[in-house]
């Protein structure tokens, strides 16, 4: 489901386009004009000069919503890192994320869709994103013959702590970042990595 | 410094005792009415029946308040488990979070909390607290000749991961709890743990 909602929500054609082109900037400009914990649909609406009526129908929530910007925001074309390590892979790649959470409208953000996520468990696009990024970089490495973490274990023990961090507003630096990468590679050695 | 805060405010005395008992009260009350993400010293002050100025001069800001009484909130007087193993120790220790942090009345809270934690990077007090418990559990374990990981690896890759899963409303279960205990103790067969 994420899946087919990607695809239609990066190449969605005349009107539909416009409406989310509108509607996404409305929430960037609400959340970077401080407005990060209370975007409401109502507003975004008014904003991006279309019916509540419209968005509700197409994205169903403001959680919803903002979600979607969050992963439209995060899923630029940049190239996953080809470094023909399991260990270059996963530094580069976890520096790349480390360097744009900690941007400080991104950080706003994060907190906004946090805020926003209530009552809605269940799975988080961003995550998602995450996990097909790990699980390509691992496959290579499997390939190469390398003995590596599960795609779970590097999402749990290198993405969930660059997260948790930033929305906390604990430090986050390369160091921190690396070092959280070697110790996820650190683990393949004890623990069984089915894939 | 969030020693002496906490000791503070454990067992303050007749005023200060109960301005501190009502703001904590209307905290929680705001919190719970679904004012998550934009809880304000005025508001608090109001509901407080105190005025502005005295929540400012003792907090400094909502952002110091509200994790005070995360604090507070979480530092019940529950005794830290004591197994007689790591592992033991760890998984009984993280399910007791685990099921804290789910409550639905927790993950309100824990929300509201990211959200007031704007622009204030830093130490946060609830990681201080599971640091120190984190830190006595361990050092038993080495006292009885067991190998470790840190108190930093505990927390980046326990800790962090269950809180990361709460804000983000992705699922968080014992099954979860203990395998994240279980990867951080297979960390401590390769990397080297100095304490």
């Amino acid at each position: 489901m994420s899946t087919s909602n990607r695809r239609t929500v990066r190449r969605p054609g005349g009107r539909s386009a416009r409406v989310q082109a509108a509607v996404y900037a409305a929430v960037g400009e609400l959340v970077s004009e401080g407005h990060r914990d209370s975007v409401t649909v109502p507003q975004v609406a008014e904003r991006a000069g279309v019916n509540p009526t419209s968005v509700y129908r197409r994205w169903g929530s403001i959680e919803a919503l903002m979600s979607e910007v969050a992963v439209a925001a995060l899923t630029g074309d940049e190239p996953l890192p080809d470094t023909g390590t399991a260990v270059g892979d996963l530094r580069e790649w976890a520096s790349i994320i480390a360097a744009d959470i900690t941007r400080p409208e991104r950080i706003v953000y994060l907190r906004a869709m946090v805020g926003a996520r209530v009552g809605i468990p269940g799975s988080c696009p961003c995550w998602d994103v995450r996990l097909t990024q790990a699980d390509e970089m691992l496959a290579r490495a499997v390939e190469r013959g390398e003995s590596v973490p599960t795609v779970t274990q590097v999402l749990d023990h290198v993405i969930a702590p660059l997260y948790h961090h930033v929305v906390f507003g604990l430090p986050v630096d390369d160091d921190y970042t690396h070092r959280l990468v070697d110790e996820v590679l650190a683990m393949s050695a004890r623990v069984p990595a089915p894939r």
